[in-house]
């Protein structure tokens, strides 16, 4: 991913990079069932590292995995390459943590662009006032060790029912988070850039009477004019 | 509806209304599973035009559909009355977005006291910030024809489980959405205005100590007399 | 409850006492599916006093049984003993309400230390508003007498899928709730005090740009000196 | 319940006594998702004795807990009166077993009318081929100390979202089980007799070539002669 | 649809259709969570004649409605065209029935060629022995108006997920229901029928040690020749 | 694993091997949520050998990837080795197929003992006729391209919530599946035989009319000589 892409994934929202994937035949890119920990007012934007969680069996989940340098989900942690977003594949159960503050903070430490688990995070009120945004399903206070065992790392994984390979380009707003084929990111970036344009154009046209008709998808020639004034006025 | 019944309306709480409705033998009248996707502070209330969306399927919802000016979903936002709540039946299906910051926008801009769907909008961190009360299930960022095609306008719907009737009276607090039979509007608002004058009499005495039982529901005769009182000195 | 453990599980996460927990064998003493009505920014800690709700059946929850001053809820709501939880069963199901603000101011007023249900209570935001910690799963406008009928005051019960008895040690913070056993929340209480003055320190270091590795947890003996420093430095 | 009415509700379905509950206003005595172990093509019919599970505590419910003879599940089963229904509330969670064969046998052995429980049986298969009518929701092969701990017996308890109180007249056909209360089971058995026969005239007529509307319900008079031929004739 | 092509989707699975259906970008056509109240071991074939239920009020759904011969399930019944399948959209709520074996006899009577709810019939057991082909989520003994209000005949609906327009052609067999879009049945028929020829041709090499790969798809050129014996051989 | 193990494992119930396991503090290894397509009368045992599924992106699974012979679905039916059972985590996602009958039968030429998947198989009525034992969670005929993209063979994966690593043993009853560790097999086979045997002369002893009180599990010192003679008269 350029910076000039990532510039430009900062700058839309993750609906409008919804309609440009469905146009591109992806319908089902949007990671169900998660939302910000706390709503950051700005977008995450970042490569995918992932991590794969299975069911835990008791035996091999013992508080004293964690002693392990080379447990799988410290090592995520640890490895997770900067300006990347950490995606844990929590197979949607919340009921143990994905993780908690202390790991999300060092994540942060270490340059993470964010993290998403389709699970929940242990320590939420503390992760939702730290810089680095997160989504999650809901707070979860038990010790990932319940439930899930961190297995693999930067494999592909499901997220919320949403393939996410590694490298794809995952963006989140204040709604949702959505994921995008690396292979396709430069060319969705610019487009979702020019629907925003117009959305904007819109939505100052709507708020100032006009029907949608015709204006939202533009079917009237008339629209085409304002537009265009509209953009050189605003620069856009 | 009358002005004095939506006046009425807007001054209790669905709680309230939910109970006075109990009192007639209707016991499922509070759309299950939506709320607020920002609390107003305020009530919704105006009668319901109805928007029914059923399954898409693929060859009917590409993106070049909303070029149709008749497109259902955008008639409904440019026909809702003026001080009516557009009520969507989306299945209980917030996979995909019952509509986004743009149409909901009209809709205000049209005069629409308020909007319900029982799936998820997109844009809703945006929606939120608008002046208009909209109730969802969750943000949803996929386009709505990626699951939802919208069929019907102002049919009897079902939404979150109730039975919606195009005109009867829809209120919502910051809790919730209650759908009150048209024809039992005014007589539900009545009762509902005097419970309200008793729960607040209520309330003040149980902040005071007083304990609840005798009092609410009130079988002491003691309190008749100073609720008689409270009244008037309250003016209600 | 000594005074002095209520003061310990004051100042700790519910995160931490699960862990704490789940070393001695407990891996399911986190309530499912709760949350704050409204975050307080403190714990709410005491022992549970419970209540039961079964189904209701139509001709055994008519609106005039809260006439009767023996009724379950109401008792429950009077006769829980100052600085306990009220911890009421609604078998997951908040299509209903388990309470509303008049009952928990009561409750308040009485000096109860909060309240929690697996179901939703009415008057939300209004509850929310008050002193006391409530959780619940949602919002839910109906009165409990459409589901739920109140049977037993102070039996062991389930709460999300716990196991509550009376006397059990209920820990909430911003995030979720949790349940002690009466027996051991004296000694769990001193375990997650020290578990948290690590865990404070390693915040500290992680922030500092500290790996994970090797402190947390801590296996790396150059770590133990430092946090014996910054626990001299810190007072705890 | 007196053995004539034992034996009408032998002869009659779940669905039509439903709806003669549903004309008394009682709109869920249906215990909802469950079903036959296996089909016996007869009703199971009796008074309900109840058993109540609550989760497990792991330090409660090692396997030692059933060399314990007062333990709650052991003792149902050798307390439950002959001719009776075992009921049981899983709290609608099959994870783990609410019985296996052996404790059902012995139940069958003692005079059982039959048993019910919202979560599963173990040995399924082996219950199934029990004399014994046995309905749950599906087969769940682990032991029931994993998820409940058998806390109450012959208490007022919820079984698949539906009141059952001791004593309730329990009915099963292939498809379904209902619950009548005590007080009402006379009057209902007769009733739902008579439907019965109604019933059976009118799938006749139906099979005949007669269309519904006018016979089911019956608003034509000419059909009230020939159901009176019919039931001379059929002795009924 | 001829009777050429009934005669083909009588001969073909759900599961073939299915693919032929995918290969068109239909990915969404199996009615989801319905299966054979009793598998008959032939296909369900013919055009969709639909009945929508939405919630139903309390004050609208007393029994004496279906005294009423307008009532839109009685219509229903007695207006659907022979050889036609009654789908019913009933919300995939099984709590209450969809309807009996009355109506479903009555339906036979007529001619129907099969009957689809993604709720449940009671009289299931009964449902199950007759000649007609049915299909539901489970059997349900509640009369339809505890939650169910018919108020639709023959609009568009969805079922299991699934939108079905009047005249789709439906087609069940002993696993699931699937739904053709009316244009393309022929086509599809067509195609099914080749597909199954060679379905059935590897199956038989498949059994005799053959690997699936080159085979199935086929990818290897002597399967061509093989399989055109085959045809031949066998009249295909 | 042994064939003497096998044998064991042939003989003894899941319900048992559950309990077995339950002892050494695996409370969490019987897969949850799927049954026999067809119950076989006889266990299914054998090593795990692994598929992992992932969601389906539209852009990589179009029909053409069968073609690929290096297809994970494919690969895994063709190497699964003999005697093994092929275990698929399909996310517990039912709505499109986990594999078809050709497979199957693919799988079950070659030897395998038997296949699993938390979601469902198309042309399931053909798979419950083939001898190799199936398990799922209900008939799918969508082809699993619609859903899901096989993209591991034989890595540790999670199937109905249940951790299961490549050549762990798997055991199928009439009623669920287990998943017993690798390195613990031969010792709870051992001990399932023992408490199996003890299981078949507490049922001949339930029958009998005995009492379970002191007799299952065994605490009078009566039932240890009577056990030892039925062991003795029976050669177990």
């Amino acid at each position: 991913m350029t910076e000039a892409t990532r510039t430009k994934l900062t700058n839309v929202s993750v609906a409008t990079l919804a309609t440009a994937l469905y146009k591109r035949g992806l319908r089902n890119q949007v990671i169900q069932g998660v939302h910000p920990v706390a709503p950051k007012g700005r977008n995450m934007v970042g490569p995918a590292f992932t991590l794969r969680y299975m069911p835990a069996r008791e035996d091999r989940n013992e508080l004293s995995v964690f002693r392990n340098p080379d447990h799988p989900q410290r090592v995520a942690i640890e490895t997770c390459p900067e300006g990347h977003v950490l995606v844990m594949d929590s197979r949607k159960d919340a009921r143990a943590a994905s993780a908690g503050d202390i790991l999300i903070t060092r994540l942060m430490v270490r340059g993470g662009a964010g993290v998403v688990s389709d699970g929940g995070f242990r320590d939420a009120a503390t992760i939702g006032g730290l810089e680095i945004p997160a989504y999650h399903s809901r707070p979860s206070s038990p010790t990932n060790l319940v439930l899930h065992e961190a297995i693999d790392i930067n494999v592909p994984i499901g997220c919320g029912d949403v393939a996410v390979f590694p490298g794809d380009v995952v963006v989140g707003d204040d709604d949702c988070v959505i994921v995008i084929p690396a292979h396709m990111a430069d060319e969705v970036a610019d487009e979702a850039v020019e629907m925003t344009a117009y959305e904007d154009f819109v939505t100052e046209q709507v708020k100032g009477g006009e029907t949608i008709i015709g204006l939202y998808p533009r079917t009237k020639d008339e629209h085409l004019a304002s537009f265009e004034a509209w953009r050189a006025k605003n620069g856009r």
